[in-house]
């Protein structure tokens, strides 16, 4: 099975304090002051089934998943937000931003804990199936990040609490696959501010939009 | 990868009102009349987190998952149970019994929704990596079975609630399986008296346990 690219779909990716929920807020005002419908979402999550599933995967507090556990509920909630909203939206002529998609994936689950990339690529073949055309990589270092995400009142979630050795794997992990597929990656620095990073991404969907 | 077959793994399989309960129990008597540890479980579920995934897949009241959700939550639940109840307890030297395993995933998932089996197999083998030796298929047809389920005190979840069709193409499955695995499965006819099913199925493991 191939996966389709879908021109409006757009994907957000990039570890902690990266500037993600800010640029997102930018993105979809820059289609929106273009009479464009967006849906905006977020995994894990998007549904309320997919968001009961975050619950189980992000709640310190739970029993720790296994790792294939944790790579399975990921992808049981993907299937669902994919059917029930990223789907629909497309087929009706919406743009869908969505923080966080299989990309992340590949980087926690298979950069962060390990688990092999082509299991990955078959549950995205079978399962997911679709594909953003543009993913902007907000590429920050972890520690820096960790900083910037410390001033927020929430406190950090099961995976958040992972050390720094994995925070590291997740982003070389992102940039790798950046690197492979040039043509849909766009990497954002993210160590510069918010409101720049916002600007640089805003650019790079615009480009994709009146290009 | 391979799938490993643990001598004293036993699992039950069937469709409502075969009497899969009562059979466990009269099975787990039998080992421990014989001073065998036993670790009865059931599927989905048998840890903290995978009963709640469960019910989120049970639950009728929910977001109905898509087949394919349904299918990755099945295994994200068993990868947990694996690591966590079955295979702990199999290293230890005890007996694990459990009500359901991997084959109602290839009965209800694929032989009911309609799923790919040669996907089901990947997830088998990827995530669960162990076989029972001997499976117990307790056979009942469908209306019969229903009815038997009748007389319980609770209402039917959420997968209890599909059409007729359904449950016969899930018991086709189950036969299907067993017939092609005639060195694991022992089918017995649910259609006699509970008491009878419950002889039979303790005969099938004492003929293991004292071949």
């Amino acid at each position: 099975m191939k996966l389709t690219s879908h021109p409006r779909f757009v994907t957000l990716e990039g570890g902690e304090g990266a500037g993600k929920s800010t640029t997102l807020a930018a993105l979809r005002d820059y289609l929106r002051a273009r009479d464009q419908e967006v849906v905006t979402t977020r995994e894990p999550g998007g549904t309320a089934l997919a968001e009961q599933i975050r619950a189980l995967l992000l709640d310190p507090h739970h029993e720790p998943p296994a790792p294939e556990t944790e790579l399975l509920l990921m992808f049981a909630a993907r299937a669902q937000h994919v059917r029930e909203v990223i789907l629909p939206a497309l087929e009706r002529g919406a743009w869908v931003i969505s923080d966080r998609f299989t990309d992340s994936s590949y980087a926690y689950q298979g950069g962060g804990r390990g688990l092999d990339a082509g299991f990955i690529e078959q549950l995205e073949q079978r399962v997911v199936g679709i594909q953003p055309a543009l993913t902007l990589l907000l590429d920050i270092g972890v520690v820096h990040g960790r900083e910037r995400a410390r001033g927020r009142d929430l406190p950090p979630d099961r995976i958040e609490r992972e050390r720094d050795e994995f925070f590291e794997r997740v982003r070389d992990a992102f940039l790798e696959r950046a690197a492979q597929e040039p043509g849909r990656f766009r990497v954002i620095d993210a160590t510069q501010s918010i409101a720049t990073v916002a600007t640089q991404a805003v650019a790079c969907l615009a480009e994709r939009v009146e290009g």
